[in-house]
């Protein structure tokens, strides 16, 4: 059996959005199943000294733009949400409880997790709206509001972050083939060709 | 006929070298011609608070990585430059005087610059290279050399950049269709899908 595709992202990503709406699709074609890892960015901008879109004053408008854009050319649903940039911190503990706890559910919850930020403007930061969401998974409510707040769960994404950042992985999306690397968005047509051609 | 497109582009910017491959053929294929416009990116970066891809370390390795990788993928010469980044400043003020003096020179001159640079590792911040570039299309040396002293053509760079800032450009490459503005070599299928449809 071919090795699964890494996905990277942060919760708060656009274009972590956007690829996530591509990437199973795209492995499946080539008999491939994706590893979807949340991870914190946030960690990552820190270590590159690099400031988040808004904050770069000729960069902010542009990226705007591009967003509404490249959401119009992909055909799916965009809003450029209220809070922004935002905190991943309890949509990724929760993913990565779920991953452990009922696999199946981790990329569905994570899907819903993005539409309710990207799509329906939804404060992802808010551990309430995260539960909610693993509820309509049929997760335990109560269950999934004591993880979000577990140390244990809390060191398991600490340690995600930093293995991600190990690996070489500082934006969102970013995608590993095979130990190839690839950042963004619009690296998924490259993504693609290598799986078709194994590298070039 | 239909206006020019603009093609903004930094000297030392791989992306842009990748993209100045591309972007005259593609206009071409629209019934459009192409206005090369190189510029000082560092004076965007500055604006932004952005730091040069080999002073972010997460980021360099990867980035080099992904240049070579993207040359292969588009079959053209590329090697990573001895200095990296360098000064466009000579290269810009020749366009620039050139441009204004023997017109249909100044896309082939930019395009060898391009080449000595990013193909051959030549220093194109050395202003004896630029002007032994100018002179292989037939420029009168001294005038060249001249040239690129004359307060007037400084000026004329310093207004460029200016100009090109005021208008939102801050990356290279960066490619305006009719007013609509595209940030990098990896939106070039996108300004292609512009200039098809007129929009979406």
């Amino acid at each position: 059996v071919a090795a699964a595709i890494d996905f990277y992202f942060d919760f708060g990503s656009p274009y972590g959005y956007f690829a996530s709406h591509r990437i199973d699709a795209l492995a499946a074609r080539h008999g491939r199943t994706v590893d979807w890892r949340p991870y914190l960015l946030g960690a990552a901008f820190k270590l590159n000294g690099r400031k988040p879109l808004a904050e770069q004053p000729l960069v902010r408008d542009y990226a705007v733009h591009d967003m509404k854009r490249t959401a119009r050319a992909m055909d799916i649903p965009f809003v450029l949400p209220a809070i922004f940039p935002i905190s991943g911190v309890p949509a990724c503990r929760a993913f990565y409880w779920i991953r452990d706890t009922r696999p199946a559910v981790a990329a569905p919850f994570a899907r819903a997790v993005l539409a309710a930020y990207f799509a329906e403007d939804r404060d992802i930061a808010d551990p309430q709206v995260v539960a909610d969401i693993g509820a309509g998974f049929g997760l335990e409510l109560e269950a999934l509001r004591a993880a979000l707040q577990d140390p244990a769960v809390k060191d398991r994404l600490r340690r995600e972050t930093d293995a991600a950042i190990e690996r070489g992985v500082f934006g969102s999306p970013f995608v590993i083939v095979d130990g190839e690397p690839f950042w963004g968005n619009d690296r998924l047509d490259q993504v693609e060709r290598w799986l078709e051609s194994g590298g070039w």
